[in-house]
């Protein structure tokens, strides 16, 4: 458990909507629901939100919804999701290749189509009424809150090893095409993808990566990480080992920005799009704007 | 407190952004904002949600937040939003009033211009980007997802008393409009208005009332309720003797319909916007619908 852990007043209602979500998608109502929510209301209510980070949440009340719902331990409450989202962003997927293919700057738009896979968050509960296709067709009009692109640039240049932590399904297929165009930049390093160890909200695990062909491109480990991001005091042994051997980190998504920005590591470059106030105030980008943002600068 | 109280689970994750709205607005921060979420929790704990309606949660944090704002018994959270919500309207009133009087059925579009202040929720802070304007201009164009209008007609043509239970700020300057229009309807019907006793979210209580001049055309009066909505065994004995005389009641807003629904008395017509899937499912309307309602066919 991080030592630094702490849950914002901001992340509360923000947690009983994600509970709310699980307990629509796992079919969990009336009494066994009230169980549900009083189980996260308890951990915030015996912690104050201190010692532990929304993510411990998040996955406390994932288990404790698959056990309500009956359904065993290997029930993946968002797995529909993830396979709807991964085939949707697969339906799009030649199309954005072909345009990262013909750009004057293809590892610039390739670090776009990452940032905007992390946009589509065909997933999130939220934007379920998401227009995927108006949303792809205006990427190109997409503006960057921040931007470290050379930074980014000269470390992928001089890079032997790249790990490449994902977040969810759906943008993975982005991840993919943004992999291919930083192999083409530099293709002597060596890429490895790390997805979760459990299923959670809408994360990649392993079957999802694979579903989409990552693991063509790309090594895809498990980071064993059982929680939406990455604390790595929880990681696997062998997780460990790459991100501290790593010339170069990419971190997409909020969870992992939330659980890795302290690590104030400069080979850290954190991808995706501000989607709430208190990421707005971590990363200081406003709401919404697309993010490459080199770590290292706090702590 | 009300026997059949009970709060449904599609209301928690509602009353937590409530409780985050109330927070954001009293300013209340940090170690005091997590104080105020688990006088919340706890309260739902304790209960579990049995005994009690969401209008007892959100009169209880309301009093927590003001407690915790240290800015005295007198402090209405809301108080600025309700004065802009109420200005914002009256903006609009002499356009909407002119319209009404050329209607071929101005009784009519009195109904539809009452459920339309609810649409134009001013206070309601998921509202706060809406665009009034809009809404105004496609006034016209919004549809009733039910109309119980010649059953309203015919009663209020009969009636000799009638009470207004009125429900936001902003609102009830459209409320004014329909109770003139009810007058010219039947010269002969006398209206109270009812506001409540005690400042709660954006709910009108007699200042807001005044300020609109809604005194200049019915007498106003405390429900005594201090919930957003009405529980009758929590009114006062002056607003119960109206209520149990009146030949006609109307209801505003969904805290309304949500507390007397169960009241299953025909005499009740309730005006509203469908605001969420648990109202849908309460009144048989779809989300998002206007709803001219008669009471009585439950219970």
């Amino acid at each position: 458990m991080s030592k630094r852990g702490y849950i914002p007043l901001d992340c509360y209602p923000c947690l009983f909507e994600q509970v709310s979500s699980l307990a629509k998608i796992t079919g969990i109502g009336g009494e066994k629901g009230k169980e549900l929510f009083e189980h996260a209301m308890r951990r915030l209510l015996d912690t104050r939100g201190k010692g532990i980070v929304v993510q411990h949440v998040v996955r406390s009340a994932t288990d404790k919804a698959i056990a309500l719902s009956g359904r065993g331990d290997g029930y993946d409450p968002y797995g529909d999701i993830k396979r709807q989202s991964n085939d949707a962003a697969m339906r799009f997927a030649g199309a954005f290749d072909k345009k990262l293919r013909e750009s004057p700057d293809p590892l610039q738009y390739g670090v776009k189509i990452a940032a905007a896979g992390n946009i589509i968050d065909f997933g999130a509960k939220k934007h379920g009424s998401l227009d995927v296709e108006k949303e792809l067709r205006t990427l190109d009009d997409r503006e960057f809150g921040r931007f470290d692109f050379a930074a980014f640039a000269d470390r992928l240049r001089a890079a032997s090893s790249l790990l490449y932590i994902c977040d969810n399904a759906g943008e993975i297929v982005f991840d993919k095409l943004f992999i291919e165009a930083m192999q083409r930049y530099n293709p002597a390093v060596e890429i490895t993808c790390a997805v979760r160890e459990a299923p959670v909200i809408n994360d990649v695990v392993f079957a999802d990566a694979h579903a989409v062909g990552l693991d063509e491109v790309a090594a895809v480990i498990s980071s064993g990480s059982i929680y939406p991001g990455t604390l790595l005091d929880e990681t696997s042994d062998e997780f460990r080992r790459l991100y501290e051997r790593a010339d170069l980190i990419v971190s997409k998504g909020q969870g992992n920005l939330e659980t890795l920005l302290d690590e104030a590591d400069e080979r850290l470059f954190f991808i995706l799009r501000i989607k709430c106030d208190q990421m707005a105030r971590l990363s200081g980008v406003e709401k919404g704007a697309l993010v490459l943002m080199q770590g290292g600068e706090r702590g």
